[in-house]
Formats: C-alpha cells, sequence, structure tokens
C-alpha cells in the first residue's frame, strides 16, 4: 500500500514527504525528478517568485547507490525565502483562500498561520512524490503528461497569451482548464466492488485536492449530459494483434471505476488565482471593519504548473492502484506479478 | 471517525451495511430513512423493476429503543428477485459497463460475476447509510437536497420528459447533469493541512464513486476557466447579525478545502445508462467472435435516482468530517462541542 | 487490502459481518465455516447458552455457486434469543467488564446499552471472518490451531478440569493460557519499514482486541528478559532440501517484524470473565450508592473459545498480509504470484 | 486523526518524521523534545556510538514563534554517521535480526540494505514524535513514565549491572523487562464497538512494533492466568470528591478495551539484541555456505532505551485516541471539549 504526508510551510525552512510502499530496485533519477520540480514552475503568467527560486529535491533516505530499499523515502525541497517566524502579520483574509476559514477552524489571528500552509507551494513535495511514482510507472511503459486546454475562456495559444498579458496589467489573474492523460495504463486497476476502490473516485479525490481545482471530468465529461447513450458508449473490437480494443474513448479510459485499457483522460478546471493585485471587498477579522483584501506576491496564471501538479497526483494515484492490483515488494517481483497478469489478458 | 462498508449483488439474498462511527443517542427515524430509499427509485425514465420492488431498510443493530448505542449499525435491504446462483452466464459485455474489465481483472468467464456486484443496485445501501448520516445533520440544522438540471441537454422540465420519451422509443438511455446542495453547514469542516482531509477532495472522491458518474463541479466550476479572478471570488463582509457573510457564492461553499459556512453546492454529470436496448458492438469473451452487447432490464434514465445517491454520499461525508472536527460519542457531546465552537465564531 | 467491519449486539437480531479484499474464485465450504462456529461454542466450563443456541453461518453475499466473487462477502449469525428492545434496564456495572466506563464514555444510563455490543458475542462473527480466510490460507498450506496451555495456574488436563469445577461451585470464573500456531507460512509476510507494517504488531493488534485478552507473547515471550542473546537467538543454517532453516523457534516464527518461514507462535493470557454468580462490589450508577455488581448468564471459563477466537485473528491479520505481499485479484492470480516468489527463494 | 510516517537509514544522512494532526497552538518545548531524545541514548551496557553522537532534533515544520500551526510538523534528526554509498557489503545475517528474510523479501543481495532501515536508529524520529505528543498529553495532566524491572532474570538494580557487565565481558547481550505508566488518562479513550478501536490493541500494536519487544501484558498480565475472578476484577468505589474509583489496578487502567480512569500500567519484554560480539551460526546469502554471523558495533543492553521508546509509543496512541474522542483543531477547542465531557463525569 502506498501512502505519503507531506509537511513544509511555504516560508518555512522546507518542504518535505514521506513516501512509503514503493518497491526495492527502483532506479531514481533525481535529475528527472529535478526536472519535473522545473516544468512546474515554468508556464506563461509565473509570478517573480518562480524566476528567483529554482527548487531541487534531495532524497534524504530510502535510497542506496541510486537504488531503491524498500524503505520509505524522505524528500526535501529547501525553501530560499525562509524567514516564517518574522513575517508581519497579516488580518485581512483574501476571498477564495483559506484564510478567513483557516482562522476559525484553527483559532488563529494571524492569516499567515493559515496561509503559510495553504500555499500552493505545498505542491512542490507532492510533484516531487509524483516523480518518484512516475518513474516507477515508466517501468511499465506508463507515460503521463499534461497540457492547457484553456486559459480564461481562450483555446488558442496566442490568444490565452493575450488574456494572461491583459489579467497581469490589470492586476487580475486567470484560470483555465487542462488535461491529464496517462498511456499505457493495464486493465483493471481499481475496483467496482467498493466505492472507495474506484480508480476514478481515488483520481477525482487526489485532483480535487489541489489548490484551486473547481472541476473535474473524464473523457466527455460534462458532455455526457447533453447526448443518448447509443452514441456515447465505446463499442468493444478484439484482434489477435491488440487483443481488446476501442475505436472511441469517450470514457476517458475508466469503465465500471477500472482502467479499461485504453487511455485515462482526464481534464480539471483551475479557479484563477486568489491572490490580485487588485484587492477584492474584505473584513480585518481582529476590528470586523471592512477592507481591502491583504495582497500578497502572486502568480498572474499558473494553469500550466497545476497540470505539472496534476500529473504528480495521477501518477501517484495510479502507482498505488498499480501496487495494489499486483503487490511485490521489488521491482522485480512486481514485473514478475504484471508479467503473469498480462500473459492471460492475450 | 465515521466508516462504512457495504456487501450484495443484485440477485442475492439482500444487499447489507455496516456503518461504524455514529454516536450514541441519536434518535433513528426508519420512516424516513425509507423514504430516502422510496426517493432513490423515483424519476421519469425508470425501468419496471422500480415499479415492483419497493425497498425498505431493516436496522439489523445498533439501535435500541429507537436510538443508536454508539455501536455500529447493520442496514439490510432485502433483494425480492433472489436467484444468483441461477442466472444464465452472460458472455457479451456491454460497453460503458464494468463487463469486460471485470472479467479480466477478476478472472470471471460469466460477465454476471461482475454486473451483479457493479450494479446500481449497491446505491441502496448506501442511501440507507446516507440517511442516518442526514438524520445525525439535521440535528444541527444541516439540509442536504438535490434537484435535476439536465437531461440529455435539455434544462427546461418538459423538454426532459420528451427526451426521455424518444430515448425509450429508441431504446435507448439519457444522461444528465444534477445538483446537491448542503445548507447550514458550519465553517471548518476539512482541512487544507493534507491533501486528503480537504473536504473537497473527499466530496469529490465520494460523488465520484458513484456509478456512471463522470464529471464533478463546485460552484462556478467549469465556468472557473473563462473568468478573471477580480470577477470570480466571493467578497467578505462582516455584521453583527450574521458574522461573516457573502454577497455570492461561485465557491460553491468550499474554500482552501474547506466548508466557508455558505451552502455547498455541487454538480454532477451522470453518462447514460450503458445497458441499452439496442445494444452496441462488443465481442464474445469466450469465442472472441463479434457480437451484439448482453441486454439486461433497464433504466432509461436515472438522473433523478443519481441525485438521491448523491445526497447520501454528500451526507455521509459532511458527517465524517463533522465528526473528525467535533468528535464526542454521544449526540449530547458532539452538540456540546459543536457550541462551543460556533460561540467563537460570533 | 484485505478489511471487515462487524455489528450486533448480543440480544440483539443477528451479528454481521462485512469482509472486504477476499480474491474471486475461492471455494468457500460453509459446513467447514460452521464447525470452526461450533468449536468457538465448546469448552469445559461454558455457560447454558453455549448448549441451547447453535451458530450457524448464512452468507449473505459475494459467493456465487460456491465461489467468492471478488466482491464483499456479507455473514450473518442469527441471535436465537432476540429481544434487546424488551431488556429490563441495569444500573450496576460489573467491575472487569466495559459496563461502567462505556456508560460514561456514551452518556448511557443503562448498562445493558454498553454490554450488548461489549459482550463476547461479538467473536462469532469475527470466527466466521477468520474461518474464511483460513479457508484462503490452506489454499497456500497455512494451517493454523490452538491449544490451552494453562487455566488457573494448572497445566495438567485433568487438574484444569478441576479448578474449572472448583470455580463453578464457588460461582466463580477461571483465566488461563493458550497458544496459537501458524504452520505454513512463507517468509516475508509483514515488513520491517514501517512500524505499523509489522506482522508482530498486526497480531499484537489483533489479539489484544479479543475481549479478555490481557497479555501476548511470541516464541520465548516473556522468557526472553531472562537469558543472553547467545542462548536465545535461532542460529541460521542451510540446506539444498529445506533452503534456509532453524532448529530452534524461540523467535516464534517473526523476525524484523515479519515472518521467517518458521511456525508463527503466539501465547495469549485470558483474564477470568468479569461476570461473577458472585458479584463483586460496585456502585449503581443512578443514585451512586454501594451495591453488589450485577449477575448475568456467564461462563465459568472460555479459554478453550478464545484460543478459536485468536485463531480466526491470527487468520485474518495473515490473509491480511499475504495480500499485501503477494497481490492479486483471482485465486489463480494470487497463486501465480505466490509460485513467482517463492521459486525465488530455492 | 492523528498519523505520522517516518523516514531514515542507520547511516543515511538523516531519520525524519511527518506528524499530522496536532492541533494549533500547542507550545513547542524543543529542550524538553531533545531531554527525551537523550534519554534514548542512556542506560548501562549502551554501545560507543551513544557516547560520541548526541541527537538533537530539528522541526521542520508545523511551528510558528513556538506554537504549532495545526499543519503537518516535521521531525528532524542529523546522522552524524552518514555513508550509506559507501558501506562494505554484508552477506552473513545476523539471527534474530530481519536480515535474512528482509534479503528475500526485497530482494535484497548486501543485507545492508535491510539492516539499514531494520535498525533501531528508527525509533530516534519515534521518539521525536512521542515527545510532541507528550507536550499535548502534558495539558490535560497526563504523564508517562517508564521503568526497568528485570535484566537477564535479576530485579535488583546492582544485580542488573552485574548481568550486563558480565554479558559484556563475554560478548553476549542482555534483554529484560519494563513498564510504562500513564496517569492522568480519562476513562473513556479507545471503544469496545470496533475491535480496532480497543484503546489495548492500538497500545499492544504500538509496543510490538517496536524492535525486540516480544510480549506485552496490562496491568496483571500473564498473572491473570492463575487466578479466580473474584481475586482479579477491580471493585467499584465511589465518592463524591474521587468519583468513581479503585482500591486495586490489576486491569492495568484499561476494561473493554477503554481507558477507565485508573493509570495505565503496560509491560514489555524486550529480547536481548540480536547483534553479537561472539556471532552464532549463519550462513553466507551468497555462497549458501556455513558461516558466522556479521558483527556490527552494539549496545549489551538497551532496555531502558526501549522503556524510552515505549513511553513515545504510549504518548501518540494515547494523543491519537485522546484526539479521537474529543476532537478539535485548536488546543483551546480541545480544552473546552474535555472540560465539557470531565464535567458529566462528576
Amino acid at each position: 500500500m502506498l501512502r505519503f504526508l507531506t509537511a513544509g510551510e511555504s516560508h518555512g525552512r522546507c518542504m518535505v514527504a514521506v513516501l512509503e510502499g514503493m518497491p526495492a530496485g527502483l532506479k531514481i533519477d533525481l535529475k528527472a525528478l529535478n526536472i519535473e520540480l522545473k516544468r512546474r514552475q515554468l508556464g506563461y503568467g509565473r509570478g517573480d517568485r518562480m524566476k528567483i527560486e529554482v527548487d531541487n529535491a534531495e532524497i534524504l533516505s530510502g535510497v542506496k547507490n541510486g537504488l531503491t530499499l524498500g524503505s520509505p523515502l524522505g524528500l526535501y525541497v529547501k525553501n530560499v525565502d525562509f524567514r516564517i517566524d518574522d513575517l508581519i502579520p497579516l488580518t485581512k483574509p483574501r476571498p477564495g483562500h483559506a484564510d478567513l476559514v483557516g482562522c476559525l477552524k484553527y483559532g488563529h489571528e494571524d492569516i499567515r498561520c493559515v496561509l503559510e500552509r495553504a500555499s500552493a507551494r505545498e505542491t512542490v513535495v507532492r510533484v516531487a512524490v509524483g516523480a518518484v511514482c512516475k518513474q516507477f510507472l515508466n517501468e511499465f511503459g506508463i507515460v503521463v503528461a499534461s497540457e492547457v486546454l484553456m486559459i480564461c475562456g481562450e483555446k488558442n495559444k496566442s490568444k490565452m497569451i493575450k488574456k494572461i498579458e491583459q489579467a497581469k496589467k490589470n492586476l487580475d489573474t486567470c484560470g483555465g482548464l487542462f488535461s491529464v492523460t496517462a498511456a499505457g495504463v493495464p486493465p483493471g486497476l481499481g475496483s467496482y466492488v467498493a466505492a472507495d476502490r474506484r480508480l476514478s473516485a481515488r483520481l477525482a479525490g487526489g485532483l480535487m485536492s489541489i489548490p484551486a481545482i473547481k472541476a473535474i471530468e473524464f473523457g466527455l465529461g460534462t458532455g455526457y449530459a447533453i447526448e443518448f447513450g447509443s452514441s456515447v458508449h465505446d463499442a468493444i473490437y478484439y484482434s489477435k494483434e491488440k487483443g481488446y480494443f476501442r475505436k472511441t474513448n469517450h470514457a476517458g479510459g475508466i469503465e465500471g471505476g477500472m482502467s479499461n485499457g485504453e487511455p485515462i483522460v482526464v481534464r480539471c478546471t483551475m479557479k484563477p488565482i486568489a491572490t490580485l493585485g487588485k484587492p477584492l471587498d474584505s473584513v480585518d477579522i481582529l476590528t470586523k471593519k471592512p477592507e481591502k483584501a491583504a495582497v500578497e506576491r502572486y502568480d498572474t496564471c499558473a494553469v500550466q504548473a497545476a497540470g505539472v501538479v496534476a500529473e504528480s497526483v495521477v501518477s501517484y494515484e495510479l502507482a498505488a492502484a498499480f501496487l495494489e492490483k499486483f503487490g511485490g515488494d521489488s521491482l522485480n517481483e512486481v514485473k514478475r506479478n504484471y508479467k503473469g497478469y498480462m500473459r492471460t489478458l492475450q
């Protein structure tokens, strides 16, 4: 059973994760892992922090001479801007952010106590965790990728950029839509036998846990509400060469809560970032008087980065479901079990 | 910690659930519970089974003289049509259903071994579980409801019905869109501190585990991809009477992965039912020859019923998050803790 | 991942369990399962209830034509003595039982609300769950058995019986010691990499959850506190025929939190049953006045039965660890994976 | 819900833990935390490593200006002796250690790949985790302590020391017995309603996960197998000043799987350390030829240290059960809920 916990605040000393359950004998490519962290920092519309600070993950544990040991991996990303104890208190919560509710829930009187953790900075170690899972999945020919599909209503790349420039000029922010695709997934990950074992449920839960994600759809997604059944289900075919296959993939690779062997395709809608240069109406949590919301350093648009985070989430969930199906404590054992199953499909 | 497991096959003896973690002292209204089961059977476009069979839950355990004991609740719904061992084998999987992959995964040669459990019949005890949770939430003024918003592209009620009639005539099926709303939820359920504690993530995971659900969106949902940040975030206000409040609820009641005190609003897209009267192309799993898919008894449209199931899922997830926040082993204790917190919000 | 929940009160309608995660294709022998339930009712010193009432489990779900489907098993045992709503309230808690604390915790004013669930009756479905797991383990040559080693200080069978007779005459009760042995367990179940994955930890947790168990020891157990290291660790040998083997088994089959291939041997101490015919000092929970504790129907001695329950707990925990190691959704797949691993050990 | 994961190898860069679920507003005393780490290094019979290396935990996250934030705590302990990639391979497994099975399970050909994680070094961060929990429990007047009761059969302090000296001279090792006591625990932590919610089960599971622990007993423990029921159960009394109380505590503070308000008393038997200066028979895992086991740096006796680790485990499990019972996201909220409950007990 794969599992992880993360810790770290935005201006704390570091971001850290422990990933438990990865089999032994997996070659970890730290360079490739850090390329994922780099990818997370890219995208048109990112703030200045991204330009100054280059994230580099260090592996604290779980690896000896480049190979996983089967013991938990410690993943560590330093924060360059470490001064959590010296930050000036903030008391004007930003609409759309965790600020206000976080203070009510935890009894904080400084919204920094919330935003330091509610920050998207947390996703840096989730990407590190996901990158390890990606390397695991690659061993089985599974490839996970993402693509930006829309920014502020625009589907054309140059129009997207224009929207971001317009938003930036107006001290505003942009949301958008991206897809994540996982190709090479064998049929039978997840299960219909219990609600919480459905792969779709786990992917949706994981993806909805990414800050600012507000909608998730598989395959045709919301389009399913418009069509008749006869035109949307993916007819089943068989050939000796391919085994079972489909000519369409409206289901986004998932039927009955399980991977069906077609590429998994999921789309996520990201809301515009909640920190605005021209802040919205808010209330000072100490005085209860109306004020404009706090203004922090912010990105105009981070949809592309969110796509990278989503790849990580998908990679983690797929690796977890994969290990549940196939078991095994070493990469060799997982491969042996996997091959044994794949042979039964032919 | 609230948790449950369900068991039961469509033509097995019964559907059964164990719900663990409900506090003691909650008055269980079995009549109200069975009204939820009845609601799950309604809706224009349901098949004949719904007309014949009226589901009635029995409480096997966990209740004494009408009050919960704090021990696990056993919930039981009899299947009228009990003949699982005598069913004729099926070998032609229905596209869009668990049939094919389920057989590959579990090594079955009769797709009945899959569809008996992958059936939407499982949701009957999830509704029973959810109904208990609803009664718990009602004690705190939390009310959960659902509404059909679209059937096969139509938003107008009489046009929806026409579409269903058209589908029925054509031996086809209809999907659609529905919303679930939870009013009266206190701010601070769920948390941003860990990915899997976000209320949005848990709701999305739960909802996506309902058979045939393919898209989930909170508040503005996919609409967030179109707008600038300044126009979508819900500005924060305060008055002595209301405390903190919003004039808009684009966020669907969730900020930073937590309930923010506004109604939680989530929309789900359901795909058209995968069993069709005029079946799609398929393959016989034994002969591997092309065949039309199996035809089983089916509903033309079950979007309204799915809304009722979704209410149950939302009720369960809210009750679980509520009990995590407030703790307590008896209803009195939960109420005392709840009131203590609510007083700090004023 | 194997998991289960149970429900049911002693004088409620039934005891019920849902067992989720058992692979498909396992032949369930209901007769053998019910022999385990019968074994749980035996033993010198049992009360009259055991003589009247013969427990018979019914399988509600998860099985078709005698084979598991891969979907959850519902297990049901009827209570003959069903009258929970009509029981006369009790207010004098029995020392050594859950009565007093249960009322404080859950806010009950009738200790029946506690003892109905805290009853050893709950173990009947745990034995049913364990019996299914035993049948699974048998497929891999793993055999679990128990033996009474001591009753009230006596190790000799006829002296044990005398003690029980003496206790019965005095309206008193007897505790004792029993062992559970699991032979045929492959090396490598459980893991040292995380505290909660240690097989020893899981077995200890499971066994200590059996009512009245107060001590758990593996192999030499408390005897390890007396000896030097050089005389207690099991030296390692190898032969072509046997592979690695030991000449001693002080470790009780567990090293580093993992099965080591030798028989797993664990001993449990059971306290004397807390219901006494000549009751101890207690307090009426309503009047707060000193009173003698309530007297309910009771067993003089149930150590042998507790051994059967412990076999079930051990069988469940081994099956869970086995499925984590080997994965697999059908018995064939688990066997294929198991054999692949076993070959690497030679 | 409190949870944690640890990572780190004995000669890796560090040991690290993430502790999730600790409420906000708890003052963390780092000095007191490090005194616990120091206590873990003490005790007659420790090896040289303990003398050179002084462990100091650093808090990576979850704390701002000395107070917990409600977000996960990252806990970090540096390894002075960091050279995991340069260690010379070992192939002669030590009987009694994870060496042999770990290699079989994970497919390693160097037993260092196992012993680096199976090392008792892992417990250093578990003590750090436990120390945080201890500080939390202290806020509610709960105090956890341990005491060595026996070394190699000796109960007298000076005789214990002699045994250790004798063992040291003979290049041998000593096991022993220690107790952990938790005073001030309110009645009602844990529950009888489900097997895995019993406090006794959780404590036993946690304690049995400490390396080298082979037996766990509550209160009278194995002594319960010798006595009649009438002489061992703790009669119940009540006075206006004390509320309910007992004159004896044979139950070790636990009845029906719940704390009963009396001190929790649990004893653990530790086997002698498996690394011996005069090694036992073993087998080279590569050549399969008989060899003496590997000799690593070792402690002659670590029973006192194991007691400190056990305090940590008990503190963690109590804090987890405490937070389940009382809920709450800030220390103030937990205290308010706790006080509300305690008032009902009077």
